[in-house]
């Protein structure tokens, strides 16, 4: 079985998360499986790491499954950074990240710790794909969707993922015979209108949560939320190079 | 007045840190200052926000200045949220964050909580600059840099920074007679070898300190690791559409 591809797998909603079990239930059909994860939720981590304090990170039995585990206390960017660097003795063939419990498409990558631990595993070159279905609840439905992870999966390790690239795999909440197909596509140009719901603590001393309206004025068919919107998967090729390379001459005349 | 801009400041090293004093002080001599600033260091948050706790939010008085402050118990991208959405009666005309201890340029911008606060102004459709020197030191020496942070920000205010854009400007540690001019370039492909320093606790646990050796490969007289490598402050356009479009040919051919 030497020829087996090594995976690496995490995610941001805690290594326990049904949405990470069933994702390693089916890279445990594709390749050696190695989890680093973290022990509680990251969601909305962003590419945070962890520079300021410790990181501890052990080793755990969760199910019956081949995969070996670790349980870590950073975020998912600081579990690839460990998995890759510390715990793994030859760079993994692939890193998969989630399942997420909810979207992951448009802007909501910038937020998002399932894409900033693929983001992460592209920087240090090792091809990575970031799944999330779009069902918010710790109960979410991911038997039906493992063929699709599945059929992906194999498809970019046959293919392979182009360098400096990421894939962000979206799942529309739909019954597997509802689902389309599968569109390559770009993040549809939405965004938070952001709503501060303001409360006052039993001390007088006033207090917010951070509650949001999503906004998509993206018409284009070529968009993720209109993949989504209209029963397809998207993917989403993704890269860490953010220079906006059509405005550099627009900034060079202004002769700063 | 009424015409001065209305300027939005913000960092991740916390609102007390020289570097944004610096900032704040610059940005009085521009317009009317509004600072919405994290109340502890946020360093290497990345684009993380705080939806699974409360955040806390007070005026405060630091100096002399005109500027009204608040601060704030979240992320460089919380306090952006927050100032746009909940403190700010009007739209700012500006966002700037920093200016921060230490660089920002190539791959650290994906880490960065200074540039995750003008990427998020600039999802919310405020121009947005962040600011960088290239000295990590609390004690920096911001006030040798205190013109070229006025210079670019009075270009960017008549100018216009491009829509979905923010600017990521790294300073390199140089006497102002040294620094050779302002180069508008694109993020260096670099990146971080991470060394993970193992310990052993008192109770006989294992941790890590995360640590890391900066790798630039790239060539190129166009990337922000050169111009800083040889005495000029670079000006990097960023933007927050992650797809790589060059690549969605290659993916749409998987047939998925």
């Amino acid at each position: 079985m030497a020829d087996k591809p090594l995976i690496l797998v995490t995610n941001d909603d805690g290594i326990t998360a049904p949405g990470i079990r069933t994702l390693i239930s089916v890279m445990n059909e594709i390749g050696d499986v190695v989890v680093v994860a973290p022990d509680s939720p990251q969601s909305a981590m962003g590419h945070a790491i962890t520079i300021n304090s410790t990181l501890q990170c052990h080793k755990i039995k969760i199910d019956d499954g081949p995969q070996i585990e670790y349980s870590c206390s950073g975020t998912p960017a600081d579990c690839v950074k460990l998995g890759i660097n510390e715990i793994l003795q030859k760079k993994p063939d692939l890193c998969v990240s989630g399942i997420n419990h909810g979207s992951n498409a448009s802007i909501n990558v910038i937020y998002s710790g399932t894409m900033s631990a693929a983001i992460e595993a592209s920087i240090e070159g090792v091809p990575a794909i970031g799944f999330s279905l779009l069902d918010y609840s710790w109960k979410a439905n991911f038997e039906r969707i493992k063929d699709i992870a599945k059929k992906i999966t194999i498809k970019a390790l046959s293919e392979g993922i182009p360098s400096g690239t990421a894939l962000n795999v979206n799942i529309p909440n739909l019954e597997k015979k509802e689902i389309k197909g599968i569109k390559v596509c770009n993040q549809a140009n939405a965004y938070w209108i952001e709503k501060f719901d303001k409360r006052t603590n039993p001390q007088g001393r006033e207090y917010y949560w951070l509650t949001g309206e999503f906004i998509n004025n993206d018409k284009s068919t070529e968009s993720d939320e209109w993949a989504l919107k209209n029963g397809f998967v998207s993917v989403v090729p993704v890269k860490f190079d953010l220079t906006n390379y059509e405005v550099i001459d627009k900034i060079k005349s202004w002769n700063l």
